[in-house]
């Protein structure tokens, strides 16, 4: 992704300051582009009828974008004119088991990227669709087909500008170590590991490598805690 | 849980019918409690000042609420009146990995709760976290200290009914058999699995074997595509 400690820092608006733990706010970019790199599935946030939704799909992006594959939710934005959303990733690293109940928590890397999307069509969707697919699925976009014309036109992308965004961590052990009650205290780690790819019993072909070799590794990586 | 299978079914509201890939909903509840039973982080999708704000945050629930752990998002909810909420729930199983890339996918289960919250109080609120904490951390309720008056005061939980839900599964090898590009088509598995405890620094007591047992276990246990 090249050098991106240049590129200016996220907005911290009213909405990214006002966070819960914002001790914990991270607002530079390489924390973003670390999240959004150790993922392929968020929650994007719609109004719909005056009411939240919250759906999980895939993403990919770039230095400048988010790109959420299309759902109901996105193409009603899509074709309802511009609204906000929201775009949650988060990795959950491990239980963080505390002396007290009181201090009990997660260790996990999330961002929220907030802003209003626009639906992309032509060549822009079709570059889109290829950064979300080797993104979420490496090396596929040159071993599968591509879409043709109706594909395409059957697919929602929307981008999000990466403009207003918070990102929020929490690694390590619990906090409570002067707590009275003196009981073992510590982390429960949780890891999301490819495993063996399991062919379509229809179809005749090997595993190529670049599937192959996933299995095995851990999904985003190590997390900052290991 | 006991049997749930005299509950009557979730009501399909406009909302929950009209969603993508309906095809695939499940509205009987037994389902929905497999697939909050399988996780502990949940996204919670709140309006903000007219936006939509995604937040990852720990959940437990009975047979007929959900309830949410308190920050920011959910405090202000249960501050400013009675407003509309979504609850997700996504366990991803594995990359669905196609002949085609329009055919690429996500198996998956997921579980989507709409309804207005109510903030708890009192011996309510110390019921529900005490729900939330063993669904999240088994035996720790009777393992740690629990909340004294003040941390449970400054705890936030709020109940979300059970009402209006929908659950989403899609399991199984690609739907694009048929197509002219015949290359490797299946699916890549993705397992969460708890990993050995890590003993915080300043603490001098032994794992206890409801935490150790937990270390090699899966999260969500099989999907049903296993």
């Amino acid at each position: 992704m090249g050098d991106l400690s240049a590129l200016p820092s996220l907005s911290a608006s009213e909405r990214t300051r006002h966070r819960r733990l914002r001790e914990q706010g991270r607002t530079d970019r390489e924390e973003l582009f670390a999240v959004l790199g150790a993922g392929f599935v968020c929650h994007l946030g719609v109004i719909v009828d005056g009411a939240p939704m919250v759906v999980p799909t895939v993403y990919g992006f770039d230095s400048d974008h988010v790109y959420v594959h299309g759902s109901v939710a996105s193409r009603s934005l899509a074709t309802g004119g511009p609204a906000p959303v929201c775009v949650t990733v988060t990795h959950v690293d491990g239980l963080v088991l505390a002396r007290s109940v009181f201090e009990h928590g997660v260790n996990y890397r999330s961002a929220m990227i907030y802003g209003v999307p626009r639906a992309l069509e032509g060549e822009e969707k079709l570059e889109a669709l290829r950064l979300l697919t080797e993104h979420t699925a490496p090396g596929q976009w040159d071993y599968a087909r591509r879409p043709n014309r109706k594909e395409l036109a059957a697919t929602t992308i929307l981008a999000v500008p990466l403009d207003e965004a918070s990102v929020k961590v929490r690694q390590g052990p619990p906090d409570d170590a002067d707590d009275p009650h003196d009981v073992w205290a510590g982390v429960l780690p949780l890891a999301a590991t490819w495993q063996p790819p399991v062919t379509d019993p229809l179809s005749a072909r090997e595993v190529p490598a670049h599937v192959r070799l996933r299995a095995g590794t851990r999904l985003g990586g190590e997390s900052p805690g290991d």
